[in-house]
């Protein structure tokens, strides 16, 4: 087999994005475009990646770490200028290079790979990524001959009224023999109005050079789009959306409204997992099978069993077991690890803490730096008083106990294992197993008082 | 007037769907398709509905109850063996019989109707519903010979490539003579490539006998999905969210975002009440006149009244009177009955509590299993302490009482009307009508304590 | 230049709105549409606005305020008679008058300026905005003669074949020559199956009398949308929210999904800001730079600094600092001040309260006409118990202080400079400097109390 590289072409600024974050950085459905560019091309299996950085180079390089080389491009000179800085990584060498856009996420890997075996196919020196425009203004345009080669890209402004009729574009996604890409490379001239060099005069080089140049035409068009400002960041956004959405519903999970399901790229869902409308999952997120994630919920980076429900809530960093309760508006934020069979309600705040099987914090609670074990009932508006001020200390609240309504249990202390806090009590000292604590005033009712007052006034 | 009768198909496993429930039971809007379809037969007034069951036939049984008799279809050896089961309720029986399939759950009563009477009309033995589809590819094409009458139905795999131009599809839907269907389903074969018994045969076997076969073309193809799997059941979806959301605009209901407003079909909504993006409503729900039921609001099986707002709040189960303000983030639980003019603020649980007129709730409590008055004041922080870990317990808030922020109500107890309880209480046993109940321990302050302690460390 | 003055016909009742509301008042993206109006109309610099009223015309006129000059249109006898309710204000005076309807808030003043520069480079005495339809059915066909002027009007009941296939419409905008339009007003009659003056036979007035009129045709159909039912209130809300989410990405905003992104006309929003989905933004609130508005989030009138973070929180009426995060799910009521660098949490309600820079409530908090210091901490719980059941009363907590957890501060109240209250303590009096305020119970715990009360059971 023939080896393959891969140069991505990330160093242009993105004026139009209007923005401080270099162009190809911008994330599409959580992931910055040019990584969604690495990772497809890197499931091509291919030799090298080199992605040609210019503008916010080291961020771009920080972003991709390893999963690339990198070649400078200190000068934006056009296109073919900045393919021409990868020749000290790959220049000479026998074998196919990929040349795709960093700001093309939506290209698939299956598409880069029908482009490469046509270009094998053709036995073509040059193969262009094409795709069918309904409305092609602006696009430059691809005349076949009778062979199917192509004959000529002809850009918008020199296309007759003929040639603008052509409804099949260059998408700017490329293979080239390698050899062929860097000798032609050499040829290819600034003389133009901008004063740039343009990786599709290789074409025509090579085209001179009686070579043939083959173009796949994907039927996709939508994937081929090239991201330029926010208006086509949004767009991108929803292609990408809706094909997550397609791939985890012929895989069994029922997504409510596609529309507005926005789940990262590498999110698992298992089988019959309903995600209802507007639900935001993010990162490296793993559901499981059964569950339920009701609407206006957000989980980033979790890990959530079967047969859970998260309802209208926020979960953060966290991992939550099986036939598990969360919500409505409840908040995981990171280091909160959910057992079985456990009970987060409404109002109430986890953080940092784990919770044992069967534990149930239903209301208006903050859990936090705390350790509870199993079967905990931990009453509504409990407070873990972690912070002094000064430092965090942890609460341990051991198994069977339950904390009464409105406890504050002031950390560091040990709340027994089937110990009893009576509502209303601040807890200071740590509480024995199978004790009582109760640290409250007597009531004492005031007859008539009221009457009086009023009177009074 | 002929008797009419249906015949549902839903044996079906539905292995595309990949999921451990039956196919015909995946909701959609929030009542299972094959529900959607008997209640849309049931309307034609018919004398019975036959359900085909076989995969998950008890679940389905338990789903329709009565709404439908059942044939078993033990094993699934196609959709004329399904149909023939049905013979031992209906064959023989003159009339009319409708088929239709369990995953249609757009077809509109309307559309059946339309259907019968061009049945009717012109006097055919066999009626198939039709649509006209931009892109017919897949579907079985629908030939007619001059007089209009069906010629043929042609398969996608044997259509010629004029015939695979024909837009004219069958939708899988027929209304039948009710002797000539089972005359004909007799001589239905299962000689093909499945081995299976195609209902389609039997236009095939009506026409060699002379017979008319006609075709009702409905104006709406996206009306005869079939959902085969997830993918096209999130459309049913979409369909039927604009269905039910163009019907309440149109009697009066302004809906800010018709694509995001979830509403069951079931639901009523008063004019002049207005649904801002993203809410859910489902099942029997009923909304008055002139409310306000904001964004991200989630309300099921509830009765509202009049005037009434509901911010971005969670309400199941729950009857809510008129002028009242819930939310935001309020959640009222099952049997929660708020009267008039009362205000539910924010971070607020209501669970099987009755509050009386004017009452309010403003932030952060819990009222469980408890009966409010009316002109009730509960400041922040309040819970009712129902459980004591063993039992719970109901507390009672007498007409015009106050109860002061952070206060616990250790149930069973009762406040009596016209009380006041002092912020921070935690009160254990009854206030008297007019009384002030206090419970807290006196304040000390510890002049330059933090001066010192910071000089310490 | 010529003179030029705006007739804007509002005096329907909209009975297909089905509301008490009238017609042009029903809001656009949180406007009346006869708003939208009356501000593009404005923006075109016209001498004199009018806007016909009838229907609600106290409501109309108390909306639009000083915006425009009013007539009275006692009884609705067609669009003719409507206009000439305006001659006592503009009739016999030279110059153009523009028509428009009050209910098309789409017509961008653009456009109004386009129809007016053509009216004027044509010498015409009638201009019509036109549209193109793709499905032109219902509207009133644009027959043009060679010369490109307008021949005929042609309403859709009197279309021929021929003529039906015209895709050129009449969206009922137009303008004129002031003095030939109340000349030709006089000739209208209302000798029609309703009996009614229409605006179009002025058209054929005009062009009897030999003049020339012209058409404008916009390149936006959509733009032209007249809004008499709900449905097509919840287009024009549609169309608008991706005109106004457009502006905002083309400036620098990234907006997730500009579908779900509620945005008002006139909120500002600062570049590098990201806008997650489903977030309303409502009146006349401002957005600084890379702030994080997530999603959920409503925020109505507000000012938000920079590199604030918004996480699914409702703020209203309030203004925020730099660098700034509030949420998930709090909750800032009208009058709230929060400073840089402050921190609000879940589940917190600020209310009239001012809070300093580096300042935070972090959980469970209700904070409510208070005045809050710089770098003041306040725990988990803490709440301002400002009402008394008659009067509301402030609560100041002065610089560096630290309240702890579940405290209860009964206004009237100070908490001075960098003191502190301990946890769990209902504060009535004032705390001085440096002090540490207690109030609460000592702990008891009963050793064995559970034990013994499960073994009575």
């Amino acid at each position: 087999m023939t080896n393959t590289y891969a140069v991505v072409l990330a160093a242009g600024q993105g004026t139009r994005m209007k923005s401080k974050l270099y162009k190809v950085l911008h994330p599409v459905c959580g992931m910055p475009m040019v990584e969604h560019v690495t990772n497809n091309v890197a499931q091509l299996g291919v030799e090298k990646i080199v992605t040609i950085v210019g503008h916010g180079a080291e961020k771009v390089k920080e972003q991709l770490g390893s999963k690339s080389e990198y070649a400078l491009q200190e000068e934006q000179l056009g296109t073919a200028h900045a393919v021409q800085q990868a020749a000290s990584l790959i220049e000479g060498l026998p074998g196919t290079t990929l040349v795709v856009c960093g700001d093309t996420p939506l290209i698939r890997s299956e598409t880069m790979q029908s482009l490469l075996d046509h270009h094998a196919e053709t036995g073509a020196k040059a193969t262009i990524l094409t795709a069918i425009a309904d409305n092609p203004a602006g696009y430059g345009r691809i005349l076949r001959d009778e062979s199917e080669s192509v004959s000529k890209i002809v850009e918008q402004k020199d296309a007759s009224i003929e040639e603008q009729k052509v409804k099949e574009i260059n998408t700017g996604t490329y293979c080239f023999d390698n050899e062929a890409l860097f000798e032609a490379l050499k040829l290819v001239s600034n003389n133009n109005a901008q004063g740039e060099y343009y990786l599709p005069d290789v074409i025509e080089i090579l085209q001179k050079q009686g070579e043939v140049v083959a173009a796949y035409a994907t039927d996709s068009f939508d994937e081929t789009l090239g991201v330029n400002d926010r208006v086509a960041l949004s767009q991108a956004e929803s292609f990408m959306r809706a094909r997550i959405a397609e791939k985890h519903m012929r895989a069994g999970v029922t997504i409510i409204d596609p529309a507005t399901a926005y789940i990262s790229a590498e999110a698992v869902i298992g089988a019959d997992t309903v995600i209802q409308p507007n639900v935001i999952i993010e990162g490296n997120t793993q559901i499981g099978e059964d569950c339920l994630i009701s609407s206006n919920s957000h989980i980033e980076n979790s890990v959530i069993g079967d047969r859970t429900v998260i309802r209208s809530s926020h979960v953060y960093d966290s991992t939550i077991g099986n036939d598990t309760a969360v919500g409505p508006y409840a908040h995981l934020r990171p280091q909160s690890q959910l057992g079985d069979e456990v009970k987060i309600g409404n109002f109430v705040e986890v953080k940092k803490s784990e919770l044992g099987n069967g534990s149930k914090v239903s209301h208006l609670s903050y859990i936090g730096d705390a350790s509870v074990g199993t079967n905990v009932n931990i009453g509504c508006g409990t407070i873990t008083v972690n912070y002094d001020g000064k430092n965090k200390f942890l609460t341990t609240i051991e198994d069977d106990s339950f904390i009464g309504c409105n406890s504050n249990l002031i950390a560091p202390v040990t709340i027994g294992k089937g110990s009893y806090v009576a509502a209303g009590s601040t807890i200071s000292k740590n509480v024995p197993s199978d004790a009582l604590a109760i640290a409250r005033a007597r009531q004492e009712n005031k007859e008539g008082y009221v009457t009086k007052l009023n009177s009074r006034k």
